[in-house]
C-alpha cells in the first residue's frame, strides 16, 4: 500500500468523482467538495453520486464537503475539476482559507477567452505565489464513466516542475489507471483545448453524411494545424503525437458523447447555432476555443484553414457544405510540406 | 477538362472499381480487368459491379475486360488493385504480354510473408528493369463504398520518382478526391501494412468490452510504436502523423466494417484464432503482419509492446485479457521518451 494522503477534489461532476474514486482505489483520503449542499448529502448518505455517475458505488475512502474550509483542512495537494469559467472563483476561495502553500493539479481543457491563457497560467495569474507550490495538468483520452468502471485508462501529466509531475503520476498510478509523465506542459494543455475544435467540425461532416473517409481526413489534417498553433506558441511537436494529442482527439471525435460532436452534428444537419447552443442548455467549449484559435492563428501567422472554415460557419453564419467544399477545392499540396514546417521551426529554434 | 489517358486497372473489386470511377469522372478511359469473364460480363450489361459495390452505377468511360492482353493495349498506367498475394502471379502476365515500358501503381497494404518486403519493393522484385518507368503507391484513409458514393476522401501517393507521383496526383485529383504527394514511400507503405496490427488489437479490447478510453491509448501507443519500427527501416517518422499513419489507422480501428477489427473483435469475446480465421472466410492480413511486424522488431531491435502481446495471442494462445492487462502493468512510463526516441535517430542519422 502506499503512503495515504489527504486529498482535496474541488468539483463533484463526473470528472472530479471519477478521479476521487481512482485516489481513494489507492488508499489516499478524499474529500470531494461540491458548491450544491443538498448533491454532497445524497452523495454521503448513499454513497453513489446519482446526478453525475448513476449507479457507481463510491468506494469508502470519499467523503462529500459543501464548506470549503472544512475540506481544505490540513491538504496540500488540490485536484482542481470545476468548470473552466469557475476557476478563478474557487481559486479566490481557497486562498482565502488556506495558510501553507498547496500543489494544483487541474484537469479541465480550455483556453481563457481575451486573455487566451492557457489553464495552468490563469492558475498562476490568480494564486499568490506564496500559496502556490507547484501547477500540474492532468489530461488525456478519458470519458469519466469508463474511468468509474475501472475500465484501462491512460493519461499524461505534465508541470514545469516534472518532480511535482511524478509525484502526482505517483498519486493516480494503479492497475486500471496508467499514469505517464510529459515534460511540455504547454503541448498538454493546448492540445486538450483545441481538439474540441476538431471535434466540432467532425460533427459537422457526419451531421453532412459525409462518411468516415471524411472525418478521418479531417482528424488529421485538423492535428496537423493544431500542431502548427502549438509550436508556435512553445509546445513540443512530439506531444500531438501522444494521449493528450491524437488520444484525446480520438474520443471526442468518435464519441457521440462529446458535447462539441453533437453540437456540430447538428450544424451539419442545418440547425442555426443559436438553436443548437440553447437546445444543448450548456456551454460548448468547442464555439469559444474556436474563435479563440482564429484570433491566435492571425496573432502567430499560422495557417488554420479548417479552424478558418469553422470560424466562418460560427460567427458568419457561413453554410457548412460550402466550407468542407472549400476545404476539398484547395490547390495540390504535399503533405510533407505541412508537416515538415512544424518541425523545422522547433529544431531550428532549439 | 484534363488531357484524357488509357488506363488499365487489375482488379475488379471494390477499391479497384471505386477508384475506376474517380479516373473515369475525371474523362479518363478506364479498362477494368478482372479474372472472371461472368463477373466483367455482368458489369458491362449492367453498368453496376453488384458483387462489390452494389447498386452502384459506374460512369460511362468504364468497360470491363477479362482478356488482360485486350485491356493493356496502348496503356502506360496500370493500377494495380489486387489481393497481395495474386501481385506477382499478375505481373507475370503483365510482362509476358507489354512491350514497352509502364508505370505501376499499386493501392495495395501489407508485407510479404518471409521476404519482409514491401509492395512496392515486390514490384521492383519482380518486373524487368526494362518494363517498368515507375512504381507509385496510393494509399490513405478510404473505404471504397464511400468513394463509389463521391463522398469527400483524401489519400496520399508516393514514388521514388516524385514526378511521377505528380503525374499520378493529377490523374486522380478532383472535388471530391483530394490527393496528396508525399516523398517518402517507405513510411507511406509501412504505416498501411502495420495499421492492420492495431485495428486486430482495437478488435480485442473492443470485444473484451474495455470501450473508448483504453482504444483510444492502444492507437495513440499503437502508432507511436509503428513510428519507432518504420524510421528503423528508413522512413520519416512525420509521415505516421499523416494520412496514411494516423488517418487511416483511425478509419480501420473505429470502422466496424472492417476485418482486421471484426476477427480482435471475436478473439476478445473469447474464440479460438482458428474459429476465427475460418469463420470470417478470408484472408486477415493483420494476422500476417502481426508475424512479420514481430520478426521485423526483433531485428531491428525495436521496442513494440502492443505488437509482442498479439503475437503472444495470436501464435502462442495467450489469454487477450491477460495480455491487455500486463500491458497496462508495465512500470512508470515519461511518454516523451517513446516519442522523443523515434526523432533523434532520424535528427541525428542525417
Amino acid at each position: 500500500m502506499k503512503q495515504s494522503k489527504k486529498i482535496a477534489v474541488l468539483g463533484a461532476g463526473s470528472w472530479g468523482t471519477a478521479l476521487a474514486m481512482v485516489l481513494a482505489d489507492n488508499g489516499h483520503e478524499v474529500r470531494l467538495w461540491g458548491h450544491n449542499p443538498n448533491h454532497i448529502k445524497e452523495i454521503n448518505e448513499t454513497g453513489i453520486n446519482q446526478k453525475y455517475l448513476p449507479d457507481i458505488a463510491l468506494p469508502k475512502g470519499i467523503v462529500g464537503y459543501s464548506d470549503l474550509i472544512a475540506a481544505m483542512e490540513n491538504v496540500s495537494t488540490i485536484i482542481l475539476a470545476v468548470p473552466t469559467k469557475a476557476i478563478r472563483e474557487v481559486l479566490k476561495k481557497v486562498q482565502a482559507i488556506i495558510a501553507d502553500e498547496v500543489t494544483i493539479v487541474h484537469v479541465s481543457k480550455g483556453i481563457e477567452p481575451d486573455t487566451h491563457l492557457r489553464i495552468s497560467e490563469m492558475i498562476l495569474d490568480e494564486m499568490p505565489k506564496s500559496l502556490l507550490k507547484d501547477v500540474v495538468v492532468l489530461s488525456g483520452p478519458s470519458h469519466a464513466e469508463e474511468v468509474s468502471l475501472r475500465h484501462p485508462t491512460t493519461v499524461t501529466v505534465s508541470s514545469e516542475n516534472m518532480d511535482a509531475a511524478i509525484e502526482i503520476q505517483d498519486l493516480f498510478m494503479n492497475h486500471h489507471f496508467r499514469v505517464y509523465t510529459n515534460p511540455d506542459i504547454i503541448g498538454v494543455e493546448i492540445g486538450g483545448a483545441l481538439k474540441n475544435i476538431i471535434a466540432l467540425a467532425a460533427g459537422i461532416t457526419d451531421g453532412l453524411g459525409y462518411g468516415d473517409n471524411a472525418k478521418a481526413a479531417l482528424i488529421t489534417r485538423g492535428l496537423a494545424e493544431i500542431a502548427r498553433l502549438g509550436t508556435k506558441m512553445g509546445a513540443n511537436p512530439l506531444t500531438f503525437s501522444g494521449l493528450t494529442g491524437i488520444g484525446d482527439l480520438i474520443v471526442t471525435c468518435t464519441s457521440v458523447h462529446s458535447r462539441n460532436w453533437r453540437a456540430g452534428n447538428m450544424l451539419g444537419k442545418g440547425y442555426k447555432l443559436d438553436d443548437v447552443l440553447s437546445s444543448m442548455g450548456m456551454v460548448v467549449e468547442g464555439v469559444r476555443t474556436t474563435k479563440a484559435a482564429y484570433q491566435l492563428a492571425k496573432k502567430f501567422e499560422v495557417n488554420m484553414p479548417i479552424t478558418e472554415a469553422l470560424y466562418h460557419v460560427l460567427v458568419n453564419g457561413e453554410n457548412p457544405k460550402d466550407a468542407v467544399d472549400q476545404l476539398m477545392a484547395r490547390g495540390k499540396t504535399n503533405e510533407m510540406d505541412d508537416l515538415v514546417n512544424i518541425l523545422d521551426e522547433r529544431i531550428f529554434e532549439e
